[in-house]
Order: C-alpha cells, then structure tokens, then sequence
C-alpha cells in the first residue's frame, strides 16, 4: 500500500512495540515521552502495548516504576493516567546473546499478543550499540520473531554503517531477515516539522517551486553547527568525525529534500525515488571542494574551552575532523552549476540548523545608486532548529531618510502558529505505527551517500585548526568567497 | 536632469514654498505637519519660506499664530523651535480674484526671496477648490510669478477633470503657464510608504519578480474601502460617485505599478512611460465588467446607517454609486487573460487600501488528499493602509494531528522593522522640493484613465442597493465567483 502523509490519520493498528536496549537513554529520554504524546494525542493509548528488552533482569514491576518516574518526571500533571496506562501496557523482557533467551522472548510476545489482541503486529526498535544491530536482528530472525499473522517493522538508529563497505554489510544482514519496505531507518531529522516542511513547502507552493532553480538561485547553504565540544564521546567521535557524523545523514538528508525534483505522488517510494536521484547526480568531490577542520583551545560563552586534542579520550595527535566544508554540485538539469554548500562543526558559536537559499541579483540593478556596497539579492531562510520557522529576506525601501533599501525579514514561526512541536520521534514513532516511510531512509540512500563522501573520508591531511568559539577555519571562508554574502544565517 | 529616488538624498535647495488655499484645512492638517517634519529630519529648517495665500485680510503675524498652533497642538514638546521657525519662514499674503492682488503677490514674491537670498525658486501648491484651479493658474501667469531666475514649479490636488473632456481642458491650462515637467499632480496614494515599494518590492526582488505574469498569477485584486458614509459631502459627492473619486485615480495608479513592465531606469519619465503603457493596454470595459453599488440603510459598529438616499444633500432619487467593483484586462504579454478587480465602496465593514496577488494552484496537487475542499494557492497581500506591511499566505503542514496543510502567512509590517512611517505628503512635498517626479500623476496618465472609465461613467441605470455594512452588493460576489477564495484580504 502507498503511504506517505497523504495516506491520511487514521489511528494505527493494535500491535507490540519492543524496544531492544530500553534501559537505555534514548528510551527514556526520546522514545518514553513521545509514546506518551502519541497515547494522549493520536489515539493509540489502549493500541500498543510495550515490551522492553535489554540485559538487565528486572521484572514488569521494575521497568514500569522505571518508565512511569521518567514520564511522572516530564508530565507531572497526568501522573494517574500515566500509572494506569504503565501497568496495563509495559512490560520487559531480559534478553541476552544466547538464542535461548531469544526464545524465551518469543514465547513472551506470543502470550501478550494474545493477551492484548495485538493480531500479531511488532515493531523492533533497536535503541541499541550499532554494533548490536547485526547480531540482535540475527538472533530475532533466528528466533522467528521477523514472522507473524500480523506485520513486522523493524526500526533501526544511526549510523548506519561508518562507509560504503560496512554499510552494505549492515543492508545485507537486514535484509535477511526484512524487507526494505518493513524497515525503518531513522535519521531524526527528517521528524523535525520544519524539515517535513521542506516537501510541504516547496510543492504546495508554487511561489516558490517556480523559482527553485538554476536560473533563479545562485547558491545554497545547509548549515548544523553545534555549540558544544565532544563531551563523553570521545570513543565513538574519534573514529568518526564531523563528516560521518553530520554530514553524510543529516546535511545530505536536507540536501535531497531541497534539490529534489517533485515526486509524481507524494508515496514513500515516489519521495525516496527522487531523493535518490538527487545523490546519483551529484558531481565526484574534488579536494578543492572540501575543508575540515579540528578545533583548537578557544573560548565559550565567555569561558575557556579545550581544544579537540586535549579532550579526555581523544588519541594524541588525531587527524578526525571537528569541522567540516563542503563544495557540492548537482549535475541535474534544475541545478547544473549551482553550488550547495554543507557545513558543520563543533565549538561553533551557536547551535542551529538552517538552510539558506540565496537567489540571484536582479538582473538589472535599476537602485544601484541607492546603497552601492550592500549585497543585492533575496534569500530564503529554513531554520531547522531552534526557533523553527522560516525567513525571507527581501529588500524594501527604508521609508524615511535619503532613499536605499533594508534588508528585511518576512518571517513565520511555528510556535506562534501551532503552539509546541512535535519532537522528532514522536513524528517518526507515530510514522512506524501508521507504516508511513516517507521520512525514514532507505537502504539505496545510505550506499549512495557513503559512495559519494568516499572522497572526503578518505582525506589523509591534517585538518585545518580553528578556535573554538570560532565559526571555523579561514578556508571554509575563501570557499564561500565568491558570494557576496559568504555564509550567510537568518537575522537575529 | 533624470530625478527619481535614485538621485539620491541632497538637500533640496533654498526656495518659496507659496500655499494657495493656506487658511484650508488641507494646510494646517497636512502640509504644515509634513513641512515641520521636513523641516527637522531633512535639513530644509532654513531652505523654505512659507507664503501663505487666500482670500481672508490676515496678517503676517495672524497666519504665524495660526500655523504656530496647529503646530504646538501636534508637537507641543517642539513649541520653542516651532516658535522660531513661524517667526523667522512664515508668511501671508491676501489674494482675491482681481490682477492686482497678483500683482501685489509677486511684489511680496520678489521681496522675500531678496530677504531669504532664495534664488527665484518657487514652489505654488493650489490646495484650492477644483473650480479655483484654473483662474488661479491663469493669474499666476499673467503676473508672470511662473518664470524667474531659478525654478517653478505647479503642485495640483485631485481632481484632475471629471472626465476625458474637462481632464483635457485642465492639461491645457496647466502647459500655458507649466511645462509638464514643472507640474506636480498629487495622488496622495502615491506617497505612501507601501505604494512606493510596490516597485522596490518588484524591482529589487527577483523571487517576486520572476512569477510576476500569467504564468503564474491567477488574479490580482485592489480594494479601497471605506468604512465611512459620505459625511458633509454630498455636494462634491453626489455629482462624481465612487468611479471618479477612487476608481479613476488611487485604485488606477495602483493598478500601474503593479502591472507595469520594469523601466529601463528608476528615471520619473521612465517610470511613467510604463505607467502609461499599462493604461494604454486596457483592454476596453464591457458592461459585464462592471458592477456599481449605493449603499441601503445598515449598521456600522452596531449602530443603525443611513442609506445614501436619506444622506442630507443627497438629490432625490440619485443614481450616483457609492460602490464600484471592476474586472480589468492588460492586453499585454505579461498579464493576458489575468483578471484585475478594483473594488471601492463606501459603508463596506472596514477601512483598507489592500493589494492581493493570488497565485495559481501548483500544476499537481500533490497534498490533495490532505485537505479537499481547501483553496490553494499562494496569496500576496500588500496592506497599503492601515497597518502597512505586506503578508504571503503560503501552505504549510499543520505540525500535530492528522497530516493537513495550513495556510499561513509571512509577515512584514513596516513600523515594526522602521518606526513612524512619513505621512503621504510629507514625502511628496519632499519630492517636490527635490524635482522628484516619480510618485506624481503625469498629463498623459490622468487622460488616459478617464478615457478608460468613461463606460463605467456612462453608466445610465440605477446603482445596486447593498446594506450599509456589508461587503457591497451581490453581484461583485458573482464577478469573482470564478476564483475560489472569491474576494480575499489580507489575514487579520
């Protein structure tokens, strides 16, 4: 069956989620909150009970007192609802690497599929190690769990793989056991509102779609920059750095949703179809076309910061990129010629994701007397986060004083319009239950976004030092320097 | 010499500014407010001379203390350099019908610019009755104050005629004494803020620019509406309706600047050539087009109106319309088959001067299983009073509950990015003291226009009634029935 949002609200399907690391962090601090929002909001409440798995040997007891604190933490106000709904709904099940406790599961399922009338209907959602990924769907697989009178779905977490090879492995092993169209890739930036939007946005618009071209953009820019250091992370980070960790899924991710071309439909495989494309037409990296970058000893918020090499962890004299630049073309007839860059990094000076679409000059400067200096040209702001909404800054006449023109924002903002957001899995986890793939990646694009960043991971060099608090090293700026505005972020 | 805001923000030079009609309301309501702010923020304190002219036997020092209160009543913090200035700028001079009082005027004329060292720089603004106009030009000329050693120059109020015929006799006038160059015609639309950026919007913003035609536009709508019956003035009224009073000249000039081709420069020739070009592409009025209204009795604010008939001055039985709506067609490349609709009408529930471009629906209705019965479509809405600013509906995707767009507007109002906005005539006095040309109405342009209307003003039979109160009569719903959000204004 197609899907995408346009399949329309109806409530899900009575089926069991399980969660596979559920004494974990992102359980409790994503997943728990977003089930309660679904429960309360989306009409599920008495459709998905929850089964959590992990190591530890707590009993049903355990884990819902553990549940309902960290949901009576966030929503103190429904704690009865919450007691109710954690007593007749969750459960948990140890689980170890032996296949037998992999049995003992199954007949754990089975009995509460019965109990509940759940028809057979199982979300995996594996909140787990990525390293976990392969031997945990072996072992459901092996245990016949993938099989049922109902659907399966299997629900899987970044990174998906660390290059083109281990990826490709990682597909093989899940399609063992699932097919593409039961699994679920999350990139959790494709729950954000703002990004759904991109689609929303750009094709209920004509406004704008009939401008979203080469003849009328002269550059994009997808920005995530983050404020904070590695922290803890050093284990992982230090193997993977900022083109692993942000630009091949996240900034790629947007990518395709900008540079696509309109899906005949708006059905899941229609919208992956296209982004696909957009990954195929991508013109091999060039060295020139990237900068990386690794921060050095600065400053934030005022206080001194440690630099990347001096972080707990990190192995002496690392080369992993903190920071990264990157040059990118489309070779499609909509955006031949028409530069895309993507940056991201770490110790930058704000936490934000935008995207700035930066349209050409007029093509005839009929007020160049007005304010010769100023960089002509209108650009359409996405931000992403914080402060979801979008800006258009367009130039109007100052209306008093000597006659020139301001830059100077149309601008919307979600929360002024609809009140708080959705968090990201709550679009997403409510997506797996309505079986909508829309915003969930599929295998093709994970192969083809590693393939294509082959290049930059390969880099041997040293990266570029920056301060910290800095917004990155000086190459990043003559990358951009051919743009009147350089980097450009939405005002204020 | 080309003028334009493009000529930039010199100071204009030393001149007599000669106010004819100066004991009116339209002096001490408008011109003086607007002088006084020139006077502080444009560095005219010591530039222009005030010569007061009308029929009653002031004195200098009576017309002093006339102009110093109206002025301490709108800026008593200002009181002493408003003193000064009265004391020093202010002056007053009796005129009748008769040659001598002409020729005494000039005497005053040469007199003063000898005190002030004024250069023979004069300004005559006739804020007269339309009926005075001509003798007044006449006599000016005769007692030769339209030539000197420096500059004149002509300022005239609407209305220019009541049809082709008398607009031509007033144009033939006006070139005896006035090269048309030297002539500044007033449509105090054309000073506000807002309409002037109708073409920075235009012009310096391609986004906007590039889906400015029929590829793209469904139909544009000007509405001018009142909130207010026609008061005290039947006399004026009740022989012109609302064709004459707003159609003909605010929604016309309008009209032209949102439809006008880019000039080949920001010059005022230039920007009138095409002005004149759109009017010279109307496609001629059928009587289909048109539809005229007067309004019933109703209710404003919850208080019972008068129809127009019961108005005091009103003739017995007047067909006059108080209510016009108008579909228009520019036979030009750009905007072939685009509806225009100009609607004015007075007794409507509020009062607003909006643009609104609705763009057409997006070539596949890619979301259209969200939300069926919704109009699509991109709208853009210049709200030129009150509340200045402009607003772009656009679709976006409601963030919660079941998948549906919303429509939801950009938002930029003018006092919120720029403070106080000037007041219309305050910057057309300043255009006229600088030889701006621009934001006045040319000879060409005011024939133009009323060769344009005369069908709508032949009009024999008897108005449609509408309820003072409501939107206007049934028949303009049915005119744009065709467009599927029917008459639209600005959310708000």
């Amino acid at each position: 069956m197609p899907s995408g949002p346009a399949a329309g609200g109806e409530p899900p399907e009575s089926h069991l989620l399980m969660v596979f690391g559920a004494t974990g962090d992102l359980f409790r601090r994503k997943l728990l909150p977003a089930l309660y929002h679904l429960m309360r909001e989306e009409g599920i409440r008495d459709r998905c009970a929850v089964l959590g798995a992990a190591r530890s040997p707590l009993t049903d007891r355990e884990f819902r007192e553990m549940s309902r604190a960290a949901l009576a933490e966030a929503f103190p106000e429904d704690a009865p609802v919450l007691d109710r709904w954690c007593d007749r709904m969750i459960y948990y099940q140890p689980v170890g690497e032996d296949p037998d406790s992999y049995r003992a599961l199954a007949e754990r399922v089975h009995a509460l599929e019965r109990e509940h009338g759940l028809g057979g209907n199982r979300i995996f959602y594996l909140a787990v190690h990525p390293q976990v990924v392969p031997p945990a769907v072996r072992a459901l697989g092996e245990a016949g769990l993938h099989r049922s009178s109902g659907w399966t779905r299997l629900v899987v977490e970044k990174p998906f793989g660390s290059d083109l090879e281990s990826a490709r492995e990682l597909n093989r092993v899940l399609h063992r056991y699932f097919e593409e169209s039961r699994i679920f890739r999350i990139d959790h930036y494709l729950g954000k509102a703002t990004v759904q939007n991109l689609l929303v946005f750009r094709f209920a618009n004509p406004v704008f779609e009939s401008v979203w071209n080469r003849d009328r953009i002269d550059n994009i820019q997808i920005t995530v920059a983050e404020k904070d250091g590695i922290g803890s992370r050093a284990g992982y980070y230090d193997r993977s750095g900022a083109v692993r960790d942000v630009i091949q899924n996240h900034a790629t991710q947007v990518l395709s949703l900008v540079a696509m071309e309109p899906p005949p439909s708006f059905d899941a495989e229609a919208v992956r179809d296209e982004k696909v494309k957009v990954l195929q037409s991508l013109r091999a990296l060039r060295p020139e076309d990237a900068v990386l970058g690794q921060y050095a000893a600065g400053e934030i918020n005022g206080s001194p910061a440690a630099g990347y090499l001096e972080e707990p962890g990190v192995a002496a004299g690392s080369t992993t990129e903190t920071y990264a630049a990157l040059r990118v073309f489309v070779d499609s007839w909509r955006w031949q010629g028409v530069p895309f860059y993507l940056r991201t990094g770490k110790r930058l000076p704000a936490r934000l994701t935008q995207v700035a679409v930066t349209f050409r000059e007029p093509p005839v400067a009929l007020f160049k007397t007005y304010d010769r200096d100023r960089p002509p040209g209108d650009v359409l702001y996405f931000r992403l986060q914080p402060d979801e909404g979008f800006d258009l800054l367009f130039d109007v006449q100052v209306p008093v004083g000597a006659p020139r023109l301001a830059a100077q924002p149309f601008t919307f903002n979600y929360e002024d319009a609809f009140g708080r957001l959705p968090d990201a899995y709550e679009t997403l986890l409510h997506d797996v239950m309505r079986d909508d793939r829309t915003l969930f990646v599929r295998g093709d694009e994970v192969e083809e976004a590693w393939r294509f960043y082959a290049l930059a991971l390969e880099e041997e060099g040293r990266p570029e030092p920056y301060r910290a608090g800095s917004w990155g090293p000086k190459s990043a700026e003559r990358l951009v320097a051919a743009h009147p505005r350089g980097w450009t972020l939405a005002p204020g």
